[in-house]
């Protein structure tokens, strides 16, 4: 992966990320709108123009452009954290000691799943990710994800959401970590995983 | 919910679905596009405006519509199989008997995690959906998720795939259900998962 200057992730960031947001919003009013045929019809042919115009500049086979900015993978293509994908909420996930990292977030209606409720495999998605986020200290430590547990203590509410990760164990190659999302309520689901350094990075190799 | 006909449910979705599926290509290009400065800024505005002529019709609070046909949910705003959803896929999910479900899809630059693999977050909440949806008969039975547990067998390649769930044991209020994803080369994630019938609906209250 090619490492840019923060200047220029920066200046990359001000160009795609605005764009990235718009469409975020676009996606919210498409699920939502009651248009009549004439108006669907005529924005869903100005979104295809939009796209066709997008599409005759040069496309990325690396979604979102990989580079590393002091250290760390920009992962701005990523379902979760991708500023540059409007399918992430994105997440903004801040790091403290030992691992321990958290984000606070709001999911409206593209993350349904049963009426007003988070889709349980959106909540999966997510700490997935936060706990992969913990295990590998931000993305800086290749690792991958062994297996993740998720138990849903009752459904979680569209709306402002708040998930946490730590990790609790290290053994050999395996990585443990915990985590869960909480409303203004308390904890509505919770998740464990082990995450498991690959073996071309093992004894000293990274 | 207020059940419609299939006829009914046929227009609707003429005329909402071709919108949902426009937004996904540009999903697709926003992630990849290397615009300059000067079209990411027109994109984006031109984008924005066409939100806000979606939002100038009236917006439903009930993602996606909410309606019943033929005693299915029609499910349109669901973050995996949401017709009008642009975030989902969307899979289309074919049932069998005793609960057998299956869906042969493709996930692009919007799920990926690692470079050119499926974020491990996606495929949990892909196999999250389709053994809820072999639990519940399709979605028609009342169940929540109890407790998934996804094991990684290896990474899932962006491209073609294929899902299938299964039910394999039933016990009181609980269903127990086990499910893959795979490439062409093989299993690639696994996921076994308990789902529960609410109390409002045991005792032959549904």
């Amino acid at each position: 992966m090619p490492t840019i200057s923060a200047d220029e992730s920066g200046a990359l960031l001000d160009r795609y990320g605005p764009l990235a947001q718009a469409v975020r919003e676009l996606i919210d009013v498409t699920i939502r709108t009651r248009a009549d045929d004439d108006t669907a019809r005529e924005v869903t042919a100005a979104v295809r123009e939009l796209t066709e115009r997008l599409r005759g500049e040069s496309l990325s086979d690396e979604p979102g452009l990989r580079y590393l900015v002091e250290g760390r993978p920009l992962a701005w293509g990523n379902a979760v954290v991708g500023l540059r994908n409007p399918i992430a909420p994105p997440l903004v996930i801040e790091h403290g000691e030992n691992g321990h990292c958290w984000a606070d977030f709001h999911l409206g209606a593209a993350y349904e799943g049963p009426p007003s409720l988070v889709h349980g495999g959106v909540s999966a998605l997510v700490l997935d990710h936060i706990l992969g986020e913990a295990a590998s200290d931000g993305l800086t430590k290749p690792l991958y994800t062994g297996t993740i547990t998720v138990k849903y203590l009752r459904g979680t509410p569209l709306g402002p959401l708040h998930a946490e990760a730590s990790i609790y164990r290290k053994e050999g190659v395996k990585t443990y970590c915990r985590g869960h999302i909480s409303d203004a309520e308390g904890v509505t689901v919770e998740a464990d995983g082990v995450f498991i350094t690959p073996s071309w990075a093992r004894d000293g190799a990274q």
